[in-house]
């Protein structure tokens, strides 16, 4: 299997923010913005894998903006590490100003999927070579998360998480 | 107001096929398809002009090829012409084979949105210039279609439809 | 086959306008329009065939008038030619006033249909016979529309579409 | 006001059924077909009093077939006897067949209206004079049907409901 | 089959209000209700007889009070009386004060749902045992409420329906 | 502000799976199951603060076992601990067998929600006293979990994550 880019899995959903997706308050409804990430996700580890994929677990998503009604939101999702099987997807959401067409930042994601064959058992997948700096970052941190992941089910013994313990000390 | 190419506009929507968007025959509903459409388009539009848009017709979808479930449908719009306040916007979708990656064009539609201010009175859009091959192919295709808008509608003179003529005769 | 009139076809959909159905100015979001569009005309080809139909294409969509939240809309399609094996559907949407009862023609849509046998294969569909003025006009319309699209898709010459051409000279 | 008949507030809502809106058993959902009958009865209210109107009770909905999907159902809404502020709706469901084009009754409901001011104060509405055999039936046992609800909720004595007593003995 | 009481079918469902799920006043849209009333007591239903079941009817639903934008609500559901092959579901909901974290009853519903086999073929229930004063009284009206419904399709004779009479006499 | 337990914000929403709620292999929608999640985890958030609460972050979510088509999914959610304007809200999700009624755990969500005034500001949360053994052990490891989110985010030095530090080594 060749190695590919994160630039190969790239996946980019634009949508509107309507008013049957929007919360009380009239921002984008919390739970709509998991599904639109979980959708672009899914995406973006089939591109990488070319196999069936199922989401084995969301990492982290950060809501650090509102999107209010009538925005314009980017979803865009890259596999930001391949590992035996599974493979780690980061999530960037962007919104952007109507006047000025300047996009900022409003929230993040992080997913995990596993690929499958068609009876359900765990297949390898390609490696991911990363390219950018942010690429190369998230990459580098996928490991660690991966093993806090394993701890913290207790499928890795503190001892064993060397990249981790070496970030607290 | 500085003129754009379709690029600046272009806009991608890249989104499953779930089963609570399906026919009975386990194709993309057709309403839910010319929905994504519309969506992808009005951002394109908005890009473009920077401004609130309203959708003023659809002027053409060709439903060619089934999109089944499961499968990734990439929405891309850009916009084909400006005109006075008038934006014509051309929208392809594709559907992408999982093991190869390689996408076909399953559709394609043509929509029209109006540039409005706050009033909802309409205003100016900047014009629009076509780079490649086919967006000059479509954009001056789409003078023609805007004559016979107007000729059908009875808001021009046969005789004043100018381009459309000379395409028959 | 039996020929048939438009009102043997006649399909209405009269329903509500709610919050989850509007876009952020607070009217019927226009994807959702296409898609009662889409109900109403499928089933107007389907009492014609009485076969299984699927949409070939949407050929226009005005949206005249906007559609106010808490609106009561009536969509109503009829058959308004058969070609062999397709169908051209018209659609009219009207909305009501609640005090006065008077109805107002908000927007029109046309659109075809293919109807197929269960593998698929397209199959013949009956003669529509026009009755009222208003199903004469719009059955003669339908074949100069019928010869534009195929013209336009390159599947005619200039020089055959002689309905289209006399329009014009 | 004037009197008003049945047919001036009959409301048709015909619409498919698309898998979106099914049960696990590959039928329409309950609470799917509820919804749609509540809406085509609320307009059915609404042409009757041109008022706004409030949903008061439902007060039966008989089940008697699945309807399947793809199919084809026709909701009509007609009101069946107006009270001083309040009003009784009686709605068909029907499907047909394909290809006889045969309608079969497939469920039935009954729904009661209030007709409110801006304020959501109760006021008046017309008088409903049936007219068919059917309606007459439907008239006559809606006043049954009020005196047993005023009766099961205490507002109302045994010896009060008169209607109803002669019914029973 | 052991006999069960209704605690064991209780059926706790508590959800919020979205702005994609109101009427256009801005309150819970009936339908919407009805639906949610409509999943919680199938569960119920299934819940005591562990078989497939089917919604037979909506005996009664009262919309007592409006459900507003934002608010929380429990859908509470039990069966109140178990026949042969058929169970009776009596449907609570409340609201609840954000702040003094107070519940009112809002509305309520009674709907019956038949138990099945694989086949669709009805089949036998266990017998409900009611436990409190509340259990008791809706234990005892239900037998009134499937005469009452015996007697309005004609399936019984009024001197039949000894329960029911006995309330009016 | 009187301390609360976790059994005082205790959020049940038991609900079926609807075929539109599926994925494409006939199982719960991931994105659907996150968003019942944040349903219930912010009602259980209100419940404990009393206040308008907005989603943060979800920290984990864990997808192990596919909820197929039909199911009676139950989402618990509890407060599992208050930080000063914040709450780590637990939320356990459960399947249960039709026939013999057993419940299994069937995924797992960690969310955190903040308590805002009208204006949006923070405002201080009752403090949570965990009971049982699981709520201790929530209770404990939700600081852990805290101090690696400030960590991650940059905003606490590694020597000052003492809780994290001290699970290490």
């Amino acid at each position: 299997m060749e190695p590919k880019t994160p630039e190969q899995s790239k996946t980019t959903l634009t949508d509107m923010v309507l008013p049957g997706e929007t919360n009380p308050l009239g921002n984008l409804f919390g739970g709509e913005l998991l599904a639109r990430m979980d959708r672009a996700a899914a995406i973006a580890a089939r591109r990488h894998s070319t196999r069936i994929v199922v989401t084995a677990s969301v990492n982290h998503v950060a809501f650090n903006k509102a999107v209010p009604l009538d925005s314009v939101v980017t979803v865009e999702a890259k596999v930001s590490r391949a590992f035996n099987t599974s493979m780690e997807v980061f999530i960037d959401a962007w919104i952007e100003d109507r006047k000025s067409g300047e996009r900022t930042k409003a929230n993040e994601g992080i997913y995990t999927f596993v690929a499958v064959d068609e009876t359900g058992k765990p297949v390898k997948v390609p490696e991911l070579i990363p390219e950018t700096n942010l690429e190369k970052e998230r990459f580098a941190a996928a490991l660690r998360r991966k093993q806090l992941s394993l701890l913290l089910s207790g499928k890795m013994k503190p001892s064993e998480a060397t990249e981790l313990k070496a970030f607290f000390i």
